[in-house]
């Protein structure tokens, strides 16, 4: 039972509350956040971070008639709780249960999906021209966190934004983080702005008040020495990298401070130019814990609240993974490893402690760490850029132009391929195959399992022929199996007839187990063929195994459009003509939020629903 | 015969020459240029605004120990001159014949290959980077236009080298104008940069001597009001954008004054932190008419040098494109269009001539291009997004994320599906059915001639139901064909036996003079089926018309690796078991330059060689 947010139906219940009583608000929201994701899973620091400046938002703008679009939205569960839907958190992530995003289709203060970084203030400034061609006055308020201002496309946005002079109001959310660190120069001049003495200054006087507006002669322009050799002074202005792009910077001002917060917004509420609030917030504030590891806690699965469990040590694909690479690096001094904001998230944490000058962590920009292992590949240079599959979707021009192309010898380690659980329909990655499977040159490899993936890398450093790419899951990774002998050739795991179940991946040894209980069914074996390597493919060999077999049935955790079931048809048409063929894989839509285990039996894709399709396609 | 020019094997045969030599090479540089240029086609005015500066790249730095990226490199036709290719200008973007972009392959001075735009900073950063963990000492200086800045990927690898404060060299080569019109906050802070009393000042104290270096209290450190309240002052501040990512600034110098271009070379060349040079020069410098006329002549067929003809209007896709838009715009307010910088390219300048408030040119930043229409169509407004098909590839996350996902009512109008021609295996359009045809909720239609085009474009202004992409290809559009009933069924073009044709696209009328060609010499007709929906495809209607048939044989633009080959015969799967199947197109590898005709010739797709191949199909 709480005071205050137990009566919040929606945004106007806040703007009757006193000062005094959103600040009970904002502890009851923190009380509320911890109790119920501790339970469901879910982004917690990051929204623990944003209570205030969530309140502060709906208590000066009117929602849904005014627009906040949040970037990458995972921090806007806040945001659900104000408009109506703290019932609904405890199904949140979860099959058929509330999104960890915004979504359109859930409530009318949602006004655009989102998932991805750095796509708010483009889709905001859509939104606001759109507006002005209608001739409407609503306001547009885009909240960005200042790692995905990193991405290169918030900053054609703002390039965009600020010659066109629109009405549309920016909120830069800056944490000091980003998921994994914020790097880059923009980070440096933040820093700056962060520490500059009108910061300082401002909390003292902004109980209630505007903050004043810095002019020249204000003591914050300071004389800083920047080159070694004193070769240069110049002048630390604020905010000048957004005032030179056309952009009015205000601030920074204490996210946590919600008088100070709702004065600022008052006043860029008055700007019709195109303005920017910088808001200074810390991740997990106001929950000890979260507040010390902010890292561990950006996505966290299920934890108890009262006792938090150590994360055990899991042999997940992404350790697999990394491990693997620092035994490579170990031995191999022209192995260096690039990410994009996920040194943990892609198992890179122990090569980055060990390697520190062979790791590159370029912030959330994908795109750039591309072409930046390109670069590096044309001098010899071996380049692993570890990047999740959906991720990977924003640097696909990079791979063609700058990688493929040229032929270098990159390595792409493709994490998260495949369905990811309970980020649902925008971080799936089942489109890796389609979208990489058209490019020349391009060599594509896909372990059964953790071993397989092991020998992958491994192959893989010494390959100079090309580019590889390795596409491998999210989640554990069985070791139990064989180790495939040299070579990357279909591998028959089950010797059968009748039927060729052929599988990529981690599918493979779930189709053997489909395959396994389809046999004590129907009296026979299917044969089973794990390919591990998708392109090029071994068509030739493929077709030897398969020959005389009736049923050809392909299998993939991925879409079936110009995916691994494609590609291996592809190369059996005209020569397989009596054979009757099916492709297992996700149907021609957006796959949903869940549970991988859940969503896998749920599109028939565990070993009891290809059993039933096996045997569905056995009985015509 | 040219005095100097003739003479030049490699760049250290300028090194000897005086100024006053160099000047005199400059001009024989423009005059070959010219006069080789007129007779091939090619990228005139970009060429002759960097021949100095290309002299002085030359003079100062050291090729091939030095790195030199040029960014695009359609303005590398002078660094192909200094390094020993001037005897194969004449063959400058033909089959087989000198590339108008920088190749790895075709030289030890080209250090990267480009192509598409804004990838110089992130491979000279990743070269520099290798280059420090290999302990070798040589300079890699990139060079990009102030258009390609725009571009996002540019500002991600900005950030990142000013963080890392690794030893790369910049040269902003501005010319106040990217391919179409250069738009955005960053050309606001450039023109602040051009104008500024610095660089006037500079003008008069260059000859031969290092510019002063600015210090505060420079008469150029202005105070500007900006705000129209005046609630605001802030201060100009010389190159303090590039500053605060951590990237020295130096300039503006005079791009056409070889002095002063050798003496701040020579100055950055002495800095070991990432420093940017701004080098001002005038496209098409030294040519009057091309001077007069940049836009016109930045990528060009061939022309008389003594006689320039004006272009001949022509029916091309592009033109139908932008005719029917502005028809339908005529109409229906809510249509807009959005370009990113390619507003004449993709046939749009009749349409802003007309509509100036209602079309949206972002500047070189497709990404951003594709997210604003999302947006925009959040509220109602049907944007119509033209982008060329290889461009198209930079926004692929964007399509999926935040179109395809939300299932927004964007027209996507990719120009340029196919092969393009001369500008070679780095702009052909080969991937987009592969790359687009997996996301769901999309529809993709493919025209036979103009009058289709037309149709669908009249067809998508009252589609509201989710996304459309339409690929149409470049050059002239056929009119001559009946136009098709309502819907985009398959479309039988003629009626046959045994042999079934399938095609899309402007193939569908080649595939059908090949079948009329091959009828006369088998004595019957194949049947030619022309399907303008790609997705969804009418699997059920094809699978009927091809009954009987006993060769199935698709056609396309494009690669047959998950392209439209691989949609038909995906769905007819299973239903055709007696059939025998075959895909014509390109085979997967990446396509070189030359006339679309001795292309399409070159790869078997014209009349002639779809003919060889139908009968070499039904010959077994």
């Amino acid at each position: 039972m709480y005071k205050y947010l137990d009566g919040i139906k929606g945004p106007q219940d806040i703007k009757t509350l006193s000062i005094d009583e959103l600040k009970v608000l904002a502890y009851e929201i923190r009380h509320f956040l911890v109790d119920s994701v501790s339970k469901t899973g879910g982004h917690m620091a990051s929204n623990l971070g944003v209570v205030e400046l969530t309140i502060a938002l709906h208590y000066v703008f009117d929602s849904p008639k005014d627009h906040m679009i949040w970037d990458v939205s995972h921090q806007s569960y806040v945001h659900k709780l104000l408009t109506g839907r703290k019932s609904e958190f405890s199904s949140l992530r979860q099959l058929g249960g509330l999104s960890g995003f915004t979504k359109r289709s859930e409530s009318e203060h949602d006004k655009f999906d989102t998932g991805h970084s750095s796509t708010s203030i483009s889709a905001g400034l859509g939104i606001a021209m759109a507006r002005d061609l209608k001739h409407e006055t609503y306001d547009v308020v885009s909240i960005i966190g200042d790692g995905a201002m990193t991405g290169g496309m918030a900053f054609e946005a703002m390039n965009h934004l600020g010659h066109s002079a629109v009405n549309l109001k920016l909120i830069l959310n800056d944490n000091e983080m980003s998921i994994s660190e914020n790097v880059g120069g923009l980070s440096r001049a933040l820093n700056r702005l962060r520490t500059n003495q009108t910061y300082f200054s401002l909390k003292g006087i902004t109980k209630g008040k505007l903050s004043k507006v810095p002019s020249v002669g204000d003591p914050m322009v300071r004389f800083i020495s920047r080159l070694k050799g004193g070769l240069k002074y110049y002048l630390v202005k604020n905010g000048q990298f957004f005032e030179d792009l056309g952009i009015t910077y205000i601030g920074p001002v204490d996210g946590h401070d919600l008088e100070a917060l709702i004065a600022h917004l008052k006043m860029i509420q008055k700007t019709k130019e195109p303005v920017l609030l910088h808001v200074l917030t810390q991740k997990g504030k106001g929950y000890a814990f979260a507040e010390q590891h902010p890292n561990r806690y950006h996505g966290v699965g299920r934890f108890d609240s009262a006792k938090v469990i150590e994360a055990v040590e899991k042999e997940d694909y992404s350790k697999v993974f990394g491990d693997t690479l620092v035994e490579l690096a170990t031995h191999n001094s022209k192995i260096v490893a690039i990410s994009a904001a996920m040194i943990e998230g892609t198992g890179l944490s122990n090569f980055r402690r060990l390697f520190p000058k062979r790791i590159f962590d370029v912030g959330i920009s994908e795109q750039h760490a591309v072409t930046l292992g390109a670069g590096m590949a044309t001098q010899g240079v071996k380049p692993y850029i570890a990047i999740y599959s959906t991720f990977f979707q924003r640097a696909y021009d990079q791979i063609i132009h700058d990688v493929c192309i040229q032929n270098l010898p990159v390595v792409f380690c493709i994490d998260r391929a495949g369905i990811v659980g309970n980020d649902g329909e925008t971080h799936h990655g089942i489109f890796d195959i389609s979208y990489l499977n058209a490019i020349p040159n391009l060599k594509i490899l896909s372990p059964k399992d953790g071993n397989e993936l092991r020998n992958m890398l491994t192959y893989s450093a010494q390959y100079f022929e090309g580019p590889i790419a390795i596409r491998y899951p999210r989640g554990m990774a069985n070791f139990s199996t064989p180790v495939s002998s040299e070579g990357w050739e279909p591998e028959v795991m089950m010797t059968g007839e009748k039927i060729a179940v052929i599988a990529t991946g981690k599918m493979s040894l779930i189709a053997l187990e489909a395959s396994q209980r389809v046999a004590s069914e129907i009296g026979f074996s299917p044969t089973v063929i794990h390919v591990p390597q998708i392109k090029p493919m071994a068509h030739d060999l493929l077709e030897s195994l398969v020959a005389g077999h009736k049923y050809i049935i392909t299998v993939e955790d991925h879409t079936v459009i110009g995916g691994f079931g494609d590609a291996v048809l592809r190369g059996l048409s005209g020569k397989i003509n009596n054979a009757l063929t099916y492709r297992i894989g996700y149907k021609d839509e957006f796959i949903e939020q869940g549970d991988v285990s859940d969503l896998l039996r749920f599109h028939g894709l565990d070993a009891e629903g290809i059993a039933k399709q096996i045997k569905e396609v056995l009985n015509g």
